[in-house]
């Protein structure tokens, strides 16, 4: 068996450049001595066993990108373009780092905790975590992790969240400042200390500023769906002293935007509505979507390289990282102030 | 260190059985015995070794999903609906049959080889596949594969096509019965032996039936993404003798409907439209897409079973599978016979 050692004595280098070479980390290794040492390899037929390396090193390179299943939520919701475009973020960065993707749904801390150690597993991407049973165990791994989107009641955890409560304010605030005083609030199920209680937060805190009273009636929870949407957009277009309507996903709104038209109900004419995320879909509906702007690529890109700053063992300077939220005005929000 | 045995027998069950429990196989286990096994493996912390499996087995239990990097297309692309649907399918199935998946797009053969070879793969499901050097290095790895929508000329090759000739025959039909005689083709670029050159092939098929001859100049080729396709719709508002557009992916066909309605011209009034995938996308657009329907979930399921039944050493009665299309009808075709 060609080992690594091989390789590198007779191409005259360290083992840590042939190591570089193999796993795609190039950018300090000149042209000519990559594509020498790729020619020994070749030569030599030698392959890496990332399996024996993970025995050694009780760590196997592969980053899992965990979403939890819950009974209403039974799959990867991969097609949300939200997830989608962030695995994607996650997938460039790990693989120009010399990393490997798991994706995986589980349904308790359990198949986590198992997950993790049967493959040694050397970083967690944990999406929608919101149970703190799953973060005990996470801790309890001991090994890099990043929370995206949780909020976890505990000092000094990893975190990329989004300004949510600014999120769910700024989206309301627009509508209430264009006239609207009756608002839906379309969302999944409000969990505590959870994303969309933040993003409800902001909804209250939006309405008290222009004195409207919050009214729990219009506050309707569904999962995160195209189907649901359609379906709540139904149910909406019966309401007609609801004007406003703001949906906490991009997918939810066009989904909602749907429904209505499949009742004759116009957007923005007869109601109004406001999305969250700014992914593509917002340029596909008609009329367009205003929304709250994230970016989904970047968080993916920012996780992985909060995992590998851990793995590296330096300084983190922040461990809970906010990204900031805009509003993108589009098309789906009348002006009532102008009759 | 407890090992599988020590469960096994503490249990009184077999150690297949222990195994089929740890992996969640757990459809021929009572849920008395499964309960009772998972409360011996908590109490002695048993964890089985993935890696230490995959050196054994020489087979880690991963399947890799590969997407192939072009200089074109960078990312794993997986914010296309389709394919997100698609892997969500095949992470639901492995999880079930106590497999793992990894993601990753691969630059050329070599890649693919040293990704396989480094982890064991257990097996292989290739998206988009079209070079034979590619191939080749499928098949000398000798591990069960799925090629997806790739036209590889050689017999007996596992693959899941689809019915693309058809399919562009029965979009373009659709446009010549309603009296469209101008219609433009959207696709990505055309490859010798790919799936958008067997659409083409339908949609000349159409042309030369309905008597019109087939016009190079008609054939539009960018990559499939929404921006791509708003720039396309931008470009033909310009071209009034287009009636009609069959664009071979639903996102790229909203994009294109989003560039027409940017620049004023109407669907289906003055430009009909048909897609590809019937994905959630058909339903937001506004007016709603008449596409060609495949289920990519379905797909990303089928995929996963032939790669275990490979691995199992079951009969496979047909190595390659075609999936039916069919054409469904919503808003986006004007009928140019009803004046």
């Amino acid at each position: 068996m060609v080992t690594l050692k091989d390789i590198a004595a007779e191409a005259g280098v360290s083992i840590t450049t042939v190591s570089n070479v193999v796993h795609n980390r190039t950018s300090r290794v000149s042209p000519e001595r990559v594509a020498k040492i790729w020619e020994i390899i070749e030569r030599e037929h030698y392959v890496p066993s990332m399996t024996a390396r993970t025995l050694a090193n009780a760590d196997s390179s592969i980053i899992g990108v965990i979403t939890h299943m819950t009974p209403q939520n039974t799959g990867s919701t991969m097609s949300d373009p939200f997830l989608g475009t962030f695995v994607e973020g996650i997938e460039s960065r790990t693989r120009a780092e010399g990393y490997y993707l798991m994706i995986r749904s589980v349904e308790d801390a359990r198949a986590l905790d198992f997950l993790s150690r049967s493959w040694h597993l050397s970083g967690l991407i944990l999406t929608g975590m919101f149970q703190d049973d799953f973060f005990t165990c996470t801790q309890r791994l001991g090994i890099p992790y990043v929370l995206i989107d949780s909020y976890i009641d505990q000092p000094d955890v990893y975190n990329i969240g989004l300004e949510d409560e600014k999120g769910g304010y700024m989206a309301t605030r627009h509508l209430l400042e264009k006239g609207h005083r009756v608002i839906a609030f379309a969302s999944p199920s409000v969990r505590p200390g959870g994303v969309v209680e933040k993003r409800l937060q902001g909804y209250q805190r939006a309405l008290a500023e222009f004195g409207v009273n919050y009214d729990p009636s219009l506050v309707f929870t569904q999962e995160i769906s195209v189907e649901e949407g359609r379906r709540l957009g139904v149910a909406l277009s019966e309401k007609k002293h609801i004007t406003g309507i703001f949906a906490s996903a991009d997918i939810l709104a066009a989904g909602i935007m749907a429904g209505l038209r499949e009742r004759g109900v116009r957007v923005p004419e007869d109601k109004s509505i406001v999305g969250f995320d700014d992914n593509y879909l917002c340029q596909l509906t008609n009329p367009t979507l205003t929304t709250i702007h994230q970016d989904a690529e970047q968080k993916g890109i920012l996780a992985t390289d909060m995992i590998l700053a851990q793995l590296r063992g330096e300084e983190i300077p922040q461990r809970s990282v906010i990204l900031p939220v805009s509003l993108v005005e589009r098309e789906s929000v009348r002006d009532l102030n102008r009759k």
